[in-house]
């Protein structure tokens, strides 16, 4: 499994409704919280190793109403 | 319990290093990923409910040698 | 109690109209500023120690007409 | 009386302190937070209505040893 | 008397009328120039002391058609 | 004659002898202004019709000690 | 031949689209990777060395629909 | 006579035909460049020694269909 | 095997020493560019599928002589 | 030949002995102007077709004392 985390920018009003989504719709999504700071949300997903990272953002993600820009994070590696 | 991500920024070549210390040496810690984007380091911290998150920061993250900057993002609600 | 101070870009000519209405609707605001500098006002907010603070500003205050663009201070510690 | 607030940036680990003397110090200064966001410590200040804002920042405040960099907002008017 | 300076940044090609109109409509403006750099005009204020800066700029500048920003720089002191 | 404005960003705690020197030493100065914002110093400058704007403030104003960066703003036409 | 790498910013949720269009209607283009980053995708050219980068770039990738957004790398040369 | 160069961004796709524009109808301009960076086309103009830049960028070259933004930069001196 | 792009921006100077270095110390780079825009070099590097981007970034590219900040763009798919 | 234009800033008090040094020192350089805006200096320069741009910059220009930072822009074609 490889780990992303996706900081999303929605909508003004509408984060908890596209985290209320992002949960119930995503298999893929582990984690989501609402944080301060220029996003709204944190995502945390795991993925298979062989999925497209940038499928799963573009197709996946974006599509969902009230989000207004994505930026991914890829982590490389866990420590501890 | 409450949780924040710290983003942090390292001298060229220390990242890794860093990663090391910050799991070895604050309990508070509970996961460190190194990670794309601008900054080299996505931390996960649980503090005490009356923690005082700057405090922690401040003293114990900022002072570890190999440091540039440091962004917090306070987690307001995990989803899910 | 939590003190949070969010930054707030209303907007062209709608500033002093949103403060109105901020101080009047929203009893958790304790005092709001018109500012200089990027952002039209500065509002302090005190919540409920188990308030999640996104969700104050989502629902409560972005939903507001007339604001452009919020961004969230939240205060660790009070000195003095 | 005039109200500023002063968005300060310290050197790295050395927030806290400067929040400590902040406070000690400066007598036209009611209120210190240490905060999320790019910068680390939010300070209100009143000033004597003929004071320069100016002069008080560039004397009373930048010469603090810690201090990076400062951004001040003037008050314009209080609400409510 | 209190100084001010709006740095104002206009539509496409409405630089001049803007300029035209802030001479001709808002009395407390003494001084307006088209510049090079970010903005379009520089524009200088004289209001009286307790008069207050935000609602001017608000209410008195933003409201005219053709002005997409504003920018206001408090002058604290005059030198010389 | 040319009107020129040059915004000044001085070393933390220098503004202020930054603008005496400036008013003393240097006779295009017609105005020094202390200013919120991102500069500490708006300095207003009469200059020759013929003069060279960019050798005025390479060899007279960068010069000064205690200056870290500066903006020169060209003004095309004075209104009203 | 010279060689131009074009970063491509798309629309939310079109980058795969566009990707594909890409590929199948453009001879310059030797490759296109989905990335990480600010822009979702790094698309390599070869064009003749008497083509005209910015025609190229102009009415050859800036017309296909899903884009919002084009920055162009020129490669002076390849090491190794 | 004196110089500037304004920088221009075009519409995605416009900038060649903004560019013929500009050769045919303005006759203070003597060189147009596409280049790659931020800006689309890098324009140099020869006006009169009592021409009002401001008024010429305003009037002559932001009124052009397909421009997006412009930014002028006065030519203080040449060397050589 | 993955594919990365590594933008690096180097000290004055010393952007083709860098160059020379990376393709005659680093097996997994691929291709050197020399490019336009605000880095030096684009990179390409062909990983192990198991090997971790973070550590060859810090540990292999980031300690070369030279080199000022990098950029890792991480490439998710590449078409055609 | 090609054209390319690099906008050159300079350390503080250095632009002119800059500008002075290119014109003298390198034939590729046709105009040096010091202009307004973010950078001190905007240098034109005639390459050889089969010239190496990134060679040139970084060990012709960017190894003259006082240059702080060059941005080169390509210029793809000559309207007009």
């Amino acid at each position: 499994m490889k780990t992303i985390f996706v900081q999303i920018k929605c909508e003004l009003g509408e984060a908890y409704k596209v985290a209320d989504e992002l949960v119930q719709d995503i298999e893929q999504i582990s984690e989501v919280h609402s944080t301060s700071g220029q996003y709204d949300l944190l995502v945390k997903c795991y993925l298979d190793d062989d999925a497209d990272i940038g499928h799963f953002v573009t197709e996946s993600i974006q599509t969902l109403p009230g989000i207004k820009d994505t930026f991914t994070l890829i982590a490389f590696k866990a420590f501890g």
